[in-house]
């Protein structure tokens, strides 16, 4: 075995945040870029690797497998794994400048999430306090309902009748975040196999949850708007795929959406939900609106939520507040018609009785006592800053060739590099170089995204962000440079 | 339709713990029981009634065929449903003593929880109070870790590697409460219609999370000892059925199981892991220990948990706090093996990403700060005298013929009535005369539990559980009494 790899692999923890298939994966790559791990230099076998750490094998196989597409390594019948797209030669000492030894690169473009600075911590504690001394307490100490702590459903449900998003025949479901809303989703519309449309690219977590749940999943190609153009999205495509397809669910983020940072322009909306309206009918299918980013907008009038413009009366709204201000407190809900709301509510009773009632009542109160609002504006003022520095260093740092969206909001931007490029080969380089993002490929449905990558910039002060995209030009143009099968971190030949 | 069936459908609330179809089950049940629904009355139609509250039809579909299972109704076809086993004549007034307007009966038998008054609420706000006032809180709004948060993981590892519980190839998942628990070992292990071998009577939403997930549930038969012994489970019947069925997953409460209250002595337990550990090896086997209830304990010396007897290195643990202190709090774990423990991390990452940190947070300080051991030796002390009371009244009012279990912990007392009475139609008059108690059918798994039932008592007070069993004793004297068709409330003739 390979003794320096020890050294790489002792920090991982199958309790972090991040999938210990991916973590592995990160720490491989890393080790293979910092030469480390040379060409020719054979990997563990799969099933010694995991009982040595005490890991699934699953998630060894899964990593080398990603090793393998990004070029990295390859697999040999009979013989084992090999490194092949690394360096031959010149041994690197550790700790040299530019190549940290840490997968949280010192510039991270790779969570789509607000920074720990802007957490409102003094507010959060406020609102704990005022809860707590509440005669309410006694309320959350009892079991709750599936449904939803009621004070926080009516709430919502209020709220957002007056803003049209609710009419009289719907109800709300309160979800520990909003990824379980996928999940219910998934299960109660997508365990037998039926087709569900999303998003191609898409936030992996939403893709995750309906093939996991046996759904036949389908990705949506968003025929995404780059070189500066804010279009609608992929209409005839859509249509197309409605009438082919007979979907059960149409899944759409649109306001911001994750990863492209895309919005569907009010007219799209309008065609969209025609199509909607007429697939109902004819095969029963369902819209769900993911509205996790629409209160992040910097440039432009909020367009109406498809929930509001609807006229099935059938369409889903999902979102919660985790993007905003706490991705810890685990409070998301979805809002639809009764009859719909009461088949999830059944599914989120066995799934896990209700959503935590400590956090309902004090993401309730953080609403009610007009902290939400102030902390939303706070968060817009910032990250609009984030989003035009973000632009602004893309369009001058990017080398022609080199594409990416313009989003008005949210937390992301897509980049799309020549056809000829791998993203997750180039993140390498560039975690070599003290800055990370996300590489297409993860949130890839029925297109590969292997030239795409996603910027999250929400989480990173402007001075940080011109720095990063500073590097990532500088390797994007270098990359182009090269002759196209000359790359150093392109797969050699086989050296066994 | 019925004119007076709208009174008692009006406060129905699809958002409430109860799901809709019991609630609506009980309200029909009453109103047939105080004669506001007198035979020969036709209900709505399903579709009908669902159409007008707005509900789904399933719900209204299960509601009506409990009831026929009741025999309180029966459906002919074309023609409708009508009421057959209510009262003929005599109207009641509404209000009369004894037959009161509400599920909510004055002595509850009900539900297996702590009474309210029992809640540790000052502990709580105390409690809540170090935990946002700490720098912890910044932590706790960060998007968490799908295993738990770390300072929560480490100290029940750390507790539970003291106690034997957690050897050294064992790792933590922090879940949304046990029913997440049992959830994500559904998936896991039971998706693909393996089979699952489960008490017989059981807590329904463990059977519900494997029987919903597409498992194989098989009722393993509890040869529950009733009439005062204190026996070991039916080992034979256990043996046959692990020799027969290969289950992937065999799931015990060994521990005042609910709803029966037993639990396997310290012999039976071996017996059980000797035949778990041929079974792993044979079949892959793993067993799962619902251990919500072992703190518990009112009499005796407490028992080793199954995991700490365990030489497979395979069996997993189950627990939470919801049990003793925090319903609401949606906080509970597994413990097992590094490599299951992974894949159930993986799984939970796709349901809800992570559990809601500020409870978790709360739960450890609870805990660490002392309170625990404080609030749970109270609990003890109250329980104790409320489970001695039960039985006491058990022994005193119930004529020969009714059989009881006779617990040493837990929430609950089962009861066997002779074989041809009906416990759900009993329930009916009970309520009547304000007692309310679970039928057994409720319970089932492979066998009807049609003649048993169970009693909860840690949420009521002595002289409350003394006068609920008194009633019930006398219920069950006057049926036992009574010419077997000839009792009020048993189906009658077809009268369409």
């Amino acid at each position: 075995m390979a003794d320096p790899l020890y050294r790489y692999l002792e920090g991982l923890n199958p309790g972090s945040e991040v999938l210990l298939s991916r973590q592995l994966h990160e720490k491989l790559k890393l080790a293979i870029s910092t030469g480390d791990l040379k060409n020719g230099t054979k990997l563990p076998a799969i099933r010694t690797l995991a009982s040595q750490f005490g890991w699934g094998r699953n998630a060894v196989d899964t990593a080398y497998s990603w090793l393998e597409s990004d070029g990295l390594v390859q697999q040999f019948r009979g013989k084992g794994t090999f490194v092949v797209g690394g360096e031959a030669d010149a041994p690197t000492a550790a700790g040299e400048p530019g190549r940290p030894h840490d997968d949280r690169a010192a510039i991270s473009f790779y969570a789509s999430r607000p920074s720990e600075l802007l957490f409102p911590l003094d507010e959060f504690r406020a609102t704990c306090r005022e809860v707590i001394d509440s005669p309410e307490a006694a309320h959350i100490l009892q079991l709750g309902a599936p449904a939803g702590y009621e004070p926080l459903r009516q709430s919502i449900l209020q709220v957002s009748r007056e803003q049209g998003v609710a009419g009289d025949n719907d109800d709300v479901l309160v979800t520990s975040g909003c990824q379980q809303g996928f999940d219910l989703l998934a299960r109660v519309y997508g365990s037998n196999g039926e087709t569900v449309l999303i998003e191609d690219p898409v936030y992996p977590g939403l893709r995750d949850a309906f093939q996991r749940a046996g759904a036949r999943v389908l990705g949506l190609p968003l025929g995404v708007p780059l070189g500066g153009e804010r279009g609608p999205m992929n209409v005839a495509a859509l249509r197309r795929m409605l009438e082919k397809e007979h979907p059960r669910l149409l899944v759409l983020t649109p306001s911001f959406q994750n990863p492209t940072g895309l919005s569907l322009t009010e007219e799209a909306r309008r065609k969209v939900l025609d199509l909607v309206a007429h697939a109902a009918r004819k095969f029963g299918t369902i819209l769900v609106e993911n509205d996790l980013y629409s209160l992040l907008q910097y440039h432009g009038a909020p367009l109406a939520r498809m929930k509001a413009m609807d006229r099935t009366g059938q369409t889903l709204l999902l979102t919660s507040f985790s993007k905003i201000a706490f991705p810890g407190l685990r409070v998301g809900w979805m809002i639809g018609p009764r009859e719909t709301i009461a088949r999830l509510v059944e599914a989120k009773y066995v799934c896990d009785l209700h959503t935590d009632q400590l956090s309902q009542a004090v993401v309730l109160q953080f609403a009610r006592s007009g902290r939400l609002v102030a902390h939303l504006n706070k968060m817009v003022e910032v990250c609009r800053e984030r989003l035009d520095v973000c632009l602004e260093a893309c369009h001058k740092e990017f080398p022609a060739g080199v594409e990416y969206t313009i989003p008005l909001g949210g937390m992301n931007v897509w980049v799309r590099l020549p056809f000829h490029l791998d993203a997750s080969v180039l993140a390498v380089r560039a975690s070599n170089q003290g800055v990370s993002f996300m590489a297409g490929k993860y949130f890839a449905v029925s297109r590969s995204h292997k030239n795409e990558l996603r910027l999250s910039f929400a989480g990173l002060e402007p001075e940080q962000i011109r720095k990063g995209i500073e590097i990532l030009g500088r390797i994007f143009k270098m990359e182009m440079d090269a002759p196209r099968n000359g790359s150093r971190l392109e797969p050699a030949a086989a050296v066994v």
